[in-house]
């Protein structure tokens, strides 16, 4: 189990001010929660630029599924990748275009070339790569 | 259907040698897929700056299920936003640690602040909304 | 003056212990002085994004000047959003580059339109549009 | 000199119309130009992810001068890296408040590691690394 500590930091009070204010604007109630936030998201930053940490990432692709092959090609290019793929999850956008989602886990340069080589097939109109912990250093 | 236009483009050569070697990095064997993917990138980021088109996006959460009553904040959040969200995956990251991916739907501005809620809860670790196409405008 | 407040937040422990090692990774000595910077951060962002903001910034052009009009081009373009630049600054890169940094103040949109008008001239190699602040609200 | 090259690409024909209202909002009467910033884009960011390449950036940091030591220190952390910085450009903001440029030259690592140790100083409030090119591959 994780312990909670308790720190001190000082801020100048107009700088405090408006850092709650922001904070409340955007959701939160507490001023630790907010701040755990932005640590954590730097962190997260750095194990995807460290080859050696395990990672896990979300990559969507937006595609029309009457091109030729691309579905086909899809698979057998996640295939190759055993491992890296934990799971999909398709969504039928309208009668020509289709959302996937791949969750991904492994190190960030195998996501990385993965990711890649869907990009670049035909009839893939739109990529984004999510990335994201496996949380376990994220405590 | 879509028409295939040709246009030409010119370009300093030593600039188009340099380009060739990078899309062949990444993995496209085509020059122009390379570049509708580049063109398409940008009209995602504008459709998202525009409120009143009509996006699509994956938010993934990284978040530790056994803080308090965190899972059923989330499914209340995700309902008061009622048809904001499409689907849902859930992936067990490992004992406590969670993984959901959400397939939004809506104006940037409702699945913005639907995000919002839903990162600033207690116990979720990390968040990451990917912004991306209906790909409606994206032939 | 500024009044210094001191706040407590809690955080868990491996947390703490993570985030310290990255900030000395980056040169901080005092843990406070890298919170202050991280919600800084935040604030100029949101400055940005709001355009009754006054905000600052500056903007950088690697060019080649062989290429016909384009300084005087580029003089009369900071002319015509007189109060905008607040001053410039001009090193030769080579014996075809230059590159110029603008020093600009205003309201974002301001900065942004005159930012724009110089990145489509012929010749313009490269900008980047480096997003500050009057140092007022960040105190 | 810099032999242009015609090539030809083929694109949707609504996302072509697409593309040319976007670049027309931003300034450009001319397709070409539009990609090949594009191109240049991509490319700058490839030469800053690899540490062999020279890299030009610049470096803008906001700070109250009235802060003890904070302009000496400056001065020395720039003496310590002799040769990264080329030229540097102060503007004064208000009573407490300056805005310096530093134009940066050299390896991306050591400019990283310079602006580390610039961005941690008490007293510098907001500082932004602008990444450009020496404009050499940009032809």
């Amino acid at each position: 189990m994780t312990e909670l500590v308790r720190v001190g930091i000082s801020l100048p009070d107009d700088l405090l001010r408006r850092f709650d204010r922001r904070i409340a604007d955007h959701g939160y109630t507490n001023r630790s929660e907010a701040i755990r936030d932005m640590i954590r998201e730097r962190l997260v930053t750095d194990e995807w630029s460290d080859d050696r940490d395990e990672v896990a990432g979300t990559f969507t692709l937006v595609y029309d599924h009457h091109q030729g092959e691309l579905v086909s090609r899809m698979l057998s290019i996640q295939h190759d990748h055993e491992g890296a793929v934990i799971s999909t999850l398709h969504v039928h956008l309208d009668h020509d275009n289709c959302l996937e989602v791949l969750v991904l886990r492994g190190p960030a340069h195998r996501l990385r070339a993965l990711t890649d080589e869907l990009r670049a097939l035909r009839g893939v109109k739109h990529t984004t790569l999510a990335m994201t912990s496996t949380g376990k250093n994220l405590l």
